[in-house]
């Protein structure tokens, strides 16, 4: 028995290349999809008449694919629509917030974070089982367990909502952590120094007011 | 004594015009600012080569400014820099994420969070004491109380520091609070819905490795 392969990078390009801090970046596809499988809002980049937009949105992952939904009628799909076989040029990002790096300079303060950059085009989802598995991986991102404990979307609400497709092709992974890098001439100041700790937190579930009394919790949801 | 008037809203423009859920929307300077102020991440989007970047930065807020730092040989920095007196075309957006939204159907699966999306013309700060008043900003925002607390950025640390400014202008919120819209005939399933809360959290500071012993945790970050 042979232990299997490693899955092979993502192959990296001029505009996933950092300008600095290079060894702060990755294209280890388990890096980059752990990363990825952590959060569930990405912030979506297109450009509209020149200009870029950029907006929060959930997302889900499929294997080296990402989706993001929205109606049919908001901007960036209506966009996308619009550019058709060619698909629409996007940047999609996810950002993980882990600590605040305090140094005794100014100019060493810091963040340590774990983001990922996809660079690529996305394309409407026009096929019934693609949409569907997509939904189900965007309601699985933010809450594994749940696409499977709830009501399907309807055919009217399928036909409401869009689907942008996005592979992940160009893409990278940027990592920071550890603790403060100060200069040696500044290590005697008096100032405290060191690494606050971040990361999101879940509160008490707020039953729904209409929920029948005696519903349990699903084990999913206390999983959080 | 006559009370002071509310501060003017930010002009509504057609691009910080939602194209749905208008009611989600606002431009009151109020709101804008404190969601702006509860944060210390954005998302900055600009055009390179005709396709949009977007990447997580720190920012800091002076008043109805702006301000995003990096080195000045980073990407987004030399764009801006080469744009000049036009300033580049940029599209900051700072998002928090305050619950997920558990619905009886797929399609009512939603978000609680507070967003804001800043469109405009990034310039480059050249003037040095409107970037050192930048610099404090942009650490006071994460951690307030700190930009007294450390050594100040030396000449040569200025001179390795851009520093972006972005006016807001052309600015809205975005808001979604309370609980599950679901379907009056949807309110019989069995699914467990309501809403889980977000927050981030802050963890135990962690003292670099050669902080004198004995130097105390400064209250500020005690505070977080």
């Amino acid at each position: 028995m042979t232990a299997a392969a490693p899955p092979a990078p993502y192959e990296q390009t001029e505009r996933t290349t950092p300008t600095r801090i290079r060894e702060r970046a990755s294209y280890d596809r388990e890096v980059v999809h752990a990363i990825l499988d952590a959060a569930y809002v990405c912030h979506l980049g297109f450009v509209r008449d020149g200009a870029p937009v950029v907006l929060p949105t959930l997302y889900g992952r499929v294997g080296d694919r990402l989706y993001v939904h929205g109606s049919t009628g908001s901007r960036p799909l209506r966009t996308a629509g619009r550019a058709g076989d060619a698909g629409m040029p996007v940047c999609l990002t996810v950002t993980h917030v882990d600590g605040l790096v305090l140094a005794r300079s100014a100019f060493h303060h810091s963040l340590n974070y774990r983001s990922v950059v996809v660079h690529g085009s996305a394309f409407q989802v026009t096929e019934e089982a693609e949409k569907r598995a997509a939904l189900d991986a965007l309601v699985e991102q933010a809450t594994p367990g749940r696409a499977a404990d709830c009501r399907p979307a309807s055919a009217k609400e399928l036909a409401a909502t869009a689907v942008l497709r996005l592979d992940l092709a160009e893409v990278s992974a940027k990592v920071r952590t550890g603790g403060v890098n100060d200069e040696p001439e500044d290590l005697a100041l008096p100032h405290w120094s060191g690494v606050v700790p971040v990361a999101p937190a879940y509160g008490t579930p707020i039953p729904d007011k209409d929920l029948a009394p005696g519903t349990p919790l699903p084990a999913y949801v206390a999983a959080l």
